[in-house]
């Protein structure tokens, strides 16, 4: 029993798979580290299946389920819906869920095409003047290591951005025999790696720099067109069963990019590269300092400092553990190092503080509505013989 | 509301600080993830200050609070005690709690002297004839690349073990400034680095190895013997106050080793490491295979498989985050890593585990009893001219 | 004195500046760690200045001088010419020198277009009609890690090839301040980090894979377009002196590309970026295996093998310092690392050896011409909106 | 041919192994890369054999061979002898040569037992009052990240040291399968793992440092005391041949030690740290800063400079090449790496440079004989259960 004395924030939940998972933990655990002005409670998860779903509440710590996610709406006992759905479907519950006056968080990719996306922002606009809030699930913004380089890109100490360089490298397909998924299917999905993976590094890289992507030339490769059936439904692995499918999506999207202060950059995503499980790989080099950053080590941020004397100058492996560390202090002593659902759990702290002080969190729908328009210009872009291609602004 | 069905397994705890919350976050989050055969209640957090206990309560999600330990003994609705206090306190809690019929977890070391761990280790074996089970904190052996690194052992990839080094290095006093903590007053702590972080590389380097140290030789320093008091009470960090107290432990422990299957060994502890903030590192060299290990990268295990060719042979980076790893199927896909908590969620599920299943949980008391007697065997040696010493052997 | 009863291969070096050190050094050491055929003689440096080459010859360990190259090739007692000149004086070098039927050493780039690539190219095939060689100076190829890693391809250790990474990252122009240099200017060094470096990545990544790009597209920047001009010559560093110059060469070239065999590929040479000093980085993924290199780390090799169980699989740190390693045998025991300089005494033992024997030494002007088509590619897409740009076949 | 007008040294190499071909690079190439007061000529190359120091005068390049040390003494066109022999004919040599008026470089360790080591420094020390020079081949002193290590120490940049820990990994002899050497028998080598590396390593220590050892506890292991006779010469590798030898010196060595500065120590030297081929490493915490190499990345040093603000603390990955870093402006740009022959050329470079200018250079025999000291503490320790023993002072 946690806050006693807090105002409860009552939560529904759309689906239950990796994320939903990974989204229970952090409503459970963020009150027991961190001084919430919110109490969360895990009121409602949805899900189609009524057995599926019941022991998934069960499992993951709901107090009650529902089968319909319109239902969740018309309760009013819920005060925020967290979707964790597959993209095809973000569109239509986040804006219903904005316009009930839910609250809303969403997972990434905010949608599948840049039309949803933009329905969506301008629903999220519309209902931040009534109070009521919505936030992208770019989690990886909340990884310590991450939210410092953020820091030191703000003040100043990597002076002008020159280069950037970003991969998310995976390998969870490599083997031809890995059986299909609602992420190889264009229908759900919207992309493959592009959207699944590529999305966050674009999100990263706009957010560590402050900047905004301009322009990309791209190019998506499909390495495995058919692959047999999954023997029963799974999202991230699976045996394979009977008959086969077709991968409509890309298995790796590789492009360049310009951003509005100046720098060029470069992008991959894949889920073919053997050997990398989750690499997310950020380095950024300015004209004072540089950045490097892989969250298979993800603890820690290589910084160099321009400013140090040649002969003492080096990358410094900060472990990013300190007490003045962002998120840090709440958890453990130097050195005791955080794991992948921490971001989950420093999202939901940032949500609850924004909601409660009457303030939009960041990213915002529109930030994703901005990633979605890097991910369809690197589809065009693709599409029409790797030309280069603007990103379109805001109107 | 997790397995609703499962039968409950009642627990207070003792103590709220670093341990305690390690400890709360440990019984909150088990079931969420791992299939228990018991569900653990957060029943009772004891604590002396009405106040502050009932604070923690709130805070950690303990649904009751007592300020008296020994009132949890009489309660029956309290199925096991969790020790996480001071080493002093250990012996006459644990015992007490043993003969109460209650289950104990107690944190390392298992005691402050070896007579007091001899005393607890035979309460434990008079209680397991019982029925009540008990374990000793070494948590770090549940962190999966050290549960992988025993399994390579075990399996004999290592071969004939040769060489073993292990260092647990930390700064966090490495400031002449830093205050007092009852973790430098023997009284209080037993001894220093010893007691605090060499006796987890004992017990990690004993249980990878499954070899037991036979002897050793040792020496041990305190550089900074008079430190300011602290301005508040505070484990681990703190702000200056007036006046200063004496540290009456060691500030570092250095000793060579011998293992009972032939290896030599060396072995580091301290808290003046400047710039290593929690590295527990571990090397092991076999006739056919080598290990290293280094919590600062946690979720890495480097395995040289002397088997390869001359021209292939390296070190290699598993990233123990594959399904099939100790413990990591439950969490997140491959590359996704784990945290130091996790740690403590494993030792609940093995701990659960084994008192559902009637069976010893390890480690026992008895292993906790034997790491005593090295840390005792380390205290004489180096008082002695770093003459050899041998381990006591069980009586 | 060694080997005295080989035949001497009698060479004349033209320039003397970062590269001819380089050569001049792998000529004189060559024969002390490996078996060589034929005994290299250094006969005579060229160079434009007669104090500045005399003092070169002198420190640098040259017979005689001249001040002319054209000379050189008029005489009887050279049998090859090296060329370590800028690249706008290579083509006509070293065509003039394979005329004269003087085996040709040429520095890379091979030249500062395609059609003096082209020209070059054709009369190194005629040239080989009658038993005179060339060779193109990749020396990059002849670090053991690399060679190792085109072993490994070679081997099918990597199965089919999907990603290839490369980057070749410097600062030594970061600073603004830096002066300007002839490998600043497009007439001197024909591009800018597009050329001088970007060059070996293009090279080492289709020699290791053993396949060639197909197309690419791309963009260039150049960050800082006035530079002081330096108070002397000085090729790579040097102090600034008044007046300014203008840098008509890409600081940064970035590019996307596919090779043959089905590989998409991510390229990037910078001079801007902070903190890298020669960071040459090689990453390549098959369906097999994954390969790693970077050349901060020179004697490593990072593979990873796919045939390896889950586990245990890990991407291996090889120390490629073996005796069974490619040209190691001939150094010092295993753990004993090599430098940079060694890829020039290796380059020199293979073109002696070819030499030798009567065979063609690798890589080959032609060779040099296709990655001269590649940078001819790169240039113009990088001209054409990033447009996708085939690379020109043979004719 | 080399600065013409210097006066030369004439210099007169004893052994032709592993030892004489590092040295013989290192005196050829010193003057090619370094501006020398004086000439070093390979005059006389002493091997037992005439016909394999023949070939191996051809080899290394040395203008003529003698089968008899004691002939270059009577020479009078040698003014230094290099002694590149087993450690059981050092003190012999070396004393002679001394006598006779010859400079004298000496590998290490200096020699197989403190009385030797003492006859030769007193040698040393009577040679110096006649302009007579000596040095003992410590060589990884100028890797240029250790001297890099040593000008931070000196500079304060690491304050009080409080720790060091040092080892020396091989693995050449981890098979038991490997034959005898003459670096396994007593007579010849005076101890194994000790002498061998671990010299180098209370020698890097030392110097880094600028203390000295003051006392050591110690043991010693052989794992393997049985070994197949080699079916020919060699010292570091070979083939089996009939029949086998016994080991009489220790393959591993471990000790604790203290600094006369205050600081606690650990050291450790071993030939069977299977995987590890040339690991020195060493790693130094002060109360302002730490230390950390590893040869295995020979070009790089790891410096934590306390008194950055804790956010931004972190180990700095210097790479050792910049041209303000010592030794390396005369190689190449920054970041291209030396490798293990580089320490001889810039032992030569220093040897030669105390010659030219009348001054002794380090380490000095006295040096030596302090190392030897170590080790003879270190032997008499292990062979005292261990107990703490202090290292002889000079007298």
């Amino acid at each position: 029993m946690t806050t006693p004395d807090r105002p409860h924030l009552r939560v529904a939940m759309i689906g239950h798979a990796f994320m939903g998972a990974a989204h229970s933990h952090a409503w459970r655990t963020a009150p027991h580290f961190f001084d919430l002005p919110l109490r969360p409670d895990l009121a409602v998860l949805v899900g189609r299946d009524p057995a599926r779903v019941a022991e998934a509440a069960g499992k993951l710590g709901w107090s009650a389920t529902e089968t319909d996610w319109r239902r969740v709406l018309g309760r009013e006992d819920v005060d925020l819906v967290d979707v964790c759905t597959p993209g095809d479907t973000h569109a239509e519950i986040a804006i219903a869920a904005l316009e009930a006056g839910k609250h809303v968080l969403c997972e990434k990719p905010l949608a599948n095409s840049v039309a949803e996306a933009e329905a969506m922002a301008e629903a999220a606009a519309r209902a931040a003047r009534n109070g009521v809030r919505s936030m992208v699930g770019f989690t990886y913004r909340r990884v310590p290591a991450i939210a410092l380089a953020r820091q030191l890109v703000a003040a100043g100490r990597l002076g002008d951005i020159r280069h950037v360089r970003a991969q998310y490298l995976q390998d969870w397909i490599a083997d031809p025999s890995a059986p299909m998924s609602w992420r190889l299917e264009k229908d759900k999905a919207g992309s493959g790696a592009l959207g699944d993976i590529g999305a966050h590094v674009v999100d990263l890289t706009q957010h560590i720099t402050g900047q905004r992507l301009t322009g990309v030339s791209a190019l998506l490769e499909t390495f495995v067109t058919e692959r047999p059936l999954p023997a029963a439904a799974g999202s991230l692995s699976g045996v394979a069963g009977e008959g086969t499918g077709t991968v409509t999506v890309d298995d790796a999207a590789l492009f360049l990019g310009r951003f509005d202060g100046g720098a060029v950059a470069s992008f991959e995503a894949t889920r073919f590269a053997l050997g990398r499980k989750n690499a997310i790989r950020i380095e950024i080099n300015g004209s004072r300092g540089s950045l490097a950053f892989d969250f298979e080590d993800m603890n820690v941020l290589h910084f160099f400092d321009g400013d140090d004397p040649d002969e003492t100058a080096g990358f410094r492996r900060i472990v990013v553990t300190e007490p003045g560390h962002p998120y840090v202090g709440a958890w453990w002593p130097a050195g005791h190092g955080l794991g992948y659902e921490h971001g989950f759990t420093h999202q939901v702290v940032d949500l609850v503080t924004a909601i409660a002080k009457g303030e939009d969190p960041a990213p915002s729908f529109a930030d994703g509505l901005q990633v979605q328009r890097v991910l369809d210009a690197v589809e065009r872009s693709a599409a029409d013989d790797s030309r280069w291609t603007p990103i379109e602004g805001d109107r």
